[in-house]
Formats: C-alpha cells, structure tokens, sequence
C-alpha cells in the first residue's frame, strides 16, 4: 500500500515534469540572449533606406564607414573610399528621379564576433520609368560613433 | 669645461638616437605581427583554383563550410546550403569544358576578428568558347578543420 502510494506521487511529478518540460524550453527560447549588434544595425539600414527616400544621398553615406578604405563592389569592379563612394552614388541616381523609392528586404544579420556582423538582404527600387532590384552582402563593423558598413557586394538580379 | 663635455657628451648621445630611430622602426615594421589568417586562407583559394583546373567541383567544394547554413549570393538569388550550392555549380557547370580554366586574382585578406576574415577578388574563366569574369566578396571563418568560406557573393563584370 505505501509502495502504491509511492509510485502514484513518483508518477504525478513524472507528469508535472513533463508538463513543464515544453514551457522551461520555451521560456529558454525567450530568454536566451538576443543577438545585441541585430537592433542598432537594422537602425542603421532604416535609416539608410529613409534619407535616400527623401533625396538625401549624404544622410545615406551616413551608414557608411567614412574611411579611405571602405569597399563598394558592384558590376563596375570595386570603388574604394567614402569619397569615391559619394561619388558612384551621385553619378548613378543623379536627381530624386533616378534614386526612386528604395526598399530593402529579407534582411538577415549574422555576427561574426563582437564588432562585426554580415548583412544579406535585399533591394527594390521602384521608379516612375522602371524598377530594378537585386541582392546585397554588407560587411558591418562597430565604430566607438557606431554600427557602419565596412564593405558592400550590391548585385541585380538578371533579367 | 665640465659642463661643455657634458653637453658634448649628450648631443653625442642624441645624435646617436636619432641615427638609431629610423632602424628601429624599419625593425618594428618587419618584426610586426603578419596577419595570421592570410596564407591559411590564400592557401584554400589556392587548392580551390587547383581543384576546378582539374574538373573537380567536390574538391572545389572543399573551401566552402560544409553546413546547410553556408550562402552563395548571385545574380540568380541567395543559394543556402552546402549541398544546393554544390548542386547549382554542377547545373552550371556540368563537364570540364564549361568549366574551362579559372583564375583568382587581386586578392585581399582584411581581418575582422581572429576567426574572421573578409576576402574580396577578381575571378577570370577562360573556356574555348569564350571567357568571363567578375568579383567576388567572401566572408571566411575559422573552425576546427581549418578556414572555411560561410557567404559568397559572386558577381560578373558588366557586359
């Protein structure tokens, strides 16, 4: 009889266990640490995407890494330095016109190490003639000023 | 008298210096630490170029991390996984003569973190039939089997 009794309670805290089980997993979920470089970097491309919809290419240049040896690659080879940078970007989308609507999406960030992060995502650029659009790979390192794009692949989708 | 050798002594001392400086930081230079991670990376590059010249894509394969999590960023969208990106070479290039003969070149090996590098270069196809080419970024990390490429992006240079 208190072997019975035994067995029933060892059985009750099996079940109350197992009931727990799943919610301990999803409490872990919930708590386990967020990656910390996810919230200021997606900031920094937010902000990106709103100065070059409202015609700002410098408030965009902004999410750059303003250094002699920032990295643009694109179809036209490799552009070094903000300046040259600047530059592409005002050659290319001279007036509100060409710039468009720019959208990014399927943004996806991965860390590194503490100070740097790998962006993939995506670009959509909607004008009144066309639209065009494409992938990216950005390269994000921690400055003490912030998150900014070290280095940038921008490709477009093939027609 | 006594004060005239001494400062004759101490012009002596510091003539003697600043013949040493320019030495010591030529030294420095030479003495400072190489990037560790630049010839086992370049290394990889390296036995992937030998292994596509001799039509072996699954030795090619060998520099990329083998995990459902590796990317391949193109102008036909995101590739993800070791197995899909093998598959979408092979689809690309399915016998030696399409996959004619490659060359890497201008390589640079930017650091950033100790298991963490960034790669970007020029490729060059050369076929009987014709020839292509373009840059490529690639993120490369650490494991313990070695270093491994985790994002390519691969673009060709504009017609």
């Amino acid at each position: 009889m208190k072997s019975h009794i035994l067995s029933q309670r060892l059985l009750g805290m099996l079940l109350f266990l197992l009931l727990l089980w799943p919610m301990g997993r999803g409490l872990g979920r919930a708590t386990s640490p967020e990656d910390p470089a996810r919230a200021p970097i997606l900031a920094v491309l937010n902000e990106q995407q709103a100065a070059w919809n409202s015609g700002d290419v410098d408030g965009f240049m902004k999410g750059y890494w303003n250094s002699p040896e920032l990295t643009f690659a694109g179809s036209s080879g490799i552009t070094r330095g903000w300046q040259p940078v600047l530059a592409r970007y005002r050659k290319n989308y001279p007036d509100p016109q060409a710039m468009g609507h720019l959208d990014f999406s399927e943004l996806e960030v991965r860390p590194l190490a503490k100070d740097a992060s790998l962006v993939l995502g995506r670009w959509h650029l909607q004008r009144s003639s066309d639209e065009l659009g494409g992938i990216f790979t950005l390269v994000f390192q921690r400055f003490p000023e912030g998150w900014r794009i070290i280095h940038d692949h921008t490709s477009s989708d093939a027609k």
